[in-house]
This record gives structure tokens, C-alpha cells and sequence, in this order.
């Protein structure tokens, strides 16, 4: 099992913007398009084996996480497509309004869960997990020793994650690097993967 | 310089196409886009040492290759969203219409050259690159040898590259292989953009 959670600081926490222009009104959801793309599809294929959470802190009502579950989503429900997948996110913040308190999740659809959970309670619900902070200058993962199963990797978007943050994570989390550029997320989710599948962990 | 060429099979010759739909109505041009992002968006930056060569060849005017060239791309012309790039694809096909022959070659936005080339004729205009293919089965990537510079991968979209395709390719191109999954063409782009990065090669 993999788990990718995603802090997306300015994402908008309803169905308030307009799919035509994404990332002039969304709070940047575009990008977490792009990363689900990255994290659950192969070439005609799924990977059943992701967890994804996402933390939508934007206006105007955060914060909201989604949970996208590998194992219970029907395939036609998240396509590769950004349009699709920003159309299936807008409907499952719609259908997220009455939910109160950090503790509740709603299956909104096949595999799609929604809660008040913060970027903080992602964490700590996430710490039976091997826990790893991708940061420029972290320890190169080519290097990084995996356990054979259960890794969670954390990624900000392109604001990032801020200070706070990192010493936040830093008693939880080992902070590694996958080269000497700044990526964006959705390809370091990829690359990431990828590598994955090469090391044999499922 | 790193060159990536995709052969787009059914990708559409003209701005036909609904950007309501891409998936459905332009022959996978949604999976093109993503590849350019991949070839070109760093976090807060461009590769500008990046050019990449789609030919599309879908209906109804093919062939038609788009050069998109890194180091003359203005950074607000390709954002790293699908809709707004779908929409330069489009003009650059629309503006086509006059060009006849496989030589000419026209710049309808900065850095954006479209022609009527064949898959073929890229190559043939490529072979003065060292040329991989990217193909499950083929070397693995980490084994392989890349000189300091000048490195061309082909790639083929959701329908892949054609047996002829792969035989045209054997004479001049090395067959590589990125991992042990079948990946998307935008997936594959990041891991080698990144693997290549950490390699030093420009």
C-alpha cells in the first residue's frame, strides 16, 4: 500500500469554480488533477494499491480532505483527464456541506471520502505508516532505505509546504529528495511510483 | 539538449475538437498536453533545453507534426494546465491549413513550428541525436549508457508505437524501458526528465 497526501493551500473547498479556467479560479485544483493522474494510472490500468489524500485549505469553507481510496474507486469514475477528474472533486466538496467535526468521512462516492480533517490529523491518522517528506535537499531517495510495505509520502503544491510544516512533520517524518531540481508535484508523485515498482514494494 | 518525439495516432489535424471533451472528441489530445507539461514545467521554472515533436494523425488533415521548442517558448504561451493547451494545439493546427510539403516549416507562436512531417520524417531529421525508444522490455534505463548531451526518446501515446513503428526504429534507435509497468507517455517523460537531471546531462 501507498499513500500520497497532498497539502493544497489555496484549493477551493466548493464547487465554485469554473472548469474553464482551473487554475485562474480554483485555487490551483488543476494540479491536483495532474497528481491524481500520477498516482493511480498506469498505461490502461489502475493501480489498486494508492491511497491519496488531499487537503483543500482554500476559500470558502476549509478546510475539507478528500480521501481517494485505489481499491474501492470504479474505474470510469476518475479518469486520466483534468477536466473529468476537477468536475468529480467540485461534486464531492458539493456533497461535503453537512459534514462537521474532524472525526466524520462520507463515502461520496465509490472510494471517494470527504471530512473536516485538517492537514495535521492527515498526519497523525497517517503515523503507523512509514512517513516520508518530499523536500528539495532531503536525503536522496535513491539512497533511502523502504521497509517492504505501507509508505506514505507527503507533498506540498506550488505555494509548498511552509515551515510550520516541516517542524511539524519533522518528529514524524524522514524528508528525502528525487533530484537537484524544484518538480511539481504530479511528477514527483510519478517518479516516485515508478521507482516503487522498480524496488519490487507494492 | 533533450528531444522527446510522440506519435500521436488519432490525435485530430485541426481544432475540431470540443475542450469540453477531450478525451472523447480530439483523439487523445488531453494526453499530449500532459506531456508537454511534463517535458517542460519545473516548479516555478521552464526547461528551456527541452524540444518536443508531436505528429498527430488523426482525422482529418493528416499528417501534422508541432515542434514545440523550449528555448524560444515564451513562458506564458504553455501553461501547465490541459484546457489552455489544448487551445494553442488547436490554433497551431488551425493556422496550418496553407502549409504544403514536408519541408516547409512554419512558427505560428514563439517557439511553436507546425509542418507537415510524418512520424518517419522526424526521425529521419533526429538520427544526428543518440535515439531511444521507449518500449516495455527494453534495456532498463539505469543500465543504459547516455552520452553528455544530445539524447532523443520516442514514445508512442495510449495506442503505443505499431510493430512497422518499432521496426523503422531498429536501425537507428536503442530500445529502453523505464520500469517493469506499462506507463503513461506524460509519466514516462517525468521519470526520464528527472532521471536525467540527476544524471548532469543538459
Amino acid at each position: 500500500m501507498r499513500v500520497f497526501i497532498i497539502k493544497a493551500n489555496e484549493a477551493h473547498t466548493d464547487f465554485d469554480f469554473s472548469l474553464k479556467d482551473l487554475p485562474g479560479t480554483s485555487g490551483r485544483i488543476d494540479l491536483i488533477c495532474r497528481s491524481l493522474n500520477a498516482a493511480f494510472h498506469l498505461s490502461h490500468s489502475f493501480r489498486k494499491n494508492v491511497r491519496v489524500y488531499v487537503t483543500f485549505l482554500g476559500p470558502p469553507d476549509p478546510p475539507k480532505t478528500i480521501r481517494f481510496e485505489g481499491s474501492r474507486i470504479k474505474p470510469k469514475i476518475l479518469n486520466p483527464d483534468e477536466l473529468s477528474t476537477a468536475k468529480l472533486i467540485g461534486k464531492a466538496l458539493k456533497a461535503s456541506g453537512g459534514i462537521r467535526g474532524p472525526s466524520q468521512e462520507v463515502e461520496v462516492f465509490p472510494g471517494v471520502f470527504v471530512s473536516r480533517m485538517t492537514f495535521e490529523d492527515v498526519i497523525r491518522k497517517n503515523t503507523r505508516f512509514n512517513l516520508y517528506v518530499l523536500e528539495e535537499g532531503g536525503e536522496d531517495l535513491f539512497s533511502t532505505k523502504f521497509p517492504r510495505d505501507n509508505v506514505a509520502f507527503v507533498l506540498g503544491d506550488h505555494i509548498g509546504l511552509s515551515r510550520e510544516d516541516l517542524s511539524f512533520l519533522e518528529g514524524f517524518a524522514q524528508r528525502i529528495s528525487i533530484g537537484p531540481k524544484a518538480y511539481l508535484t504530479s511528477h514527483v508523485i510519478s517518479f516516485v511510483n515508478i521507482y516503487l515498482d522498480r524496488l519490487g514494494i507494492p
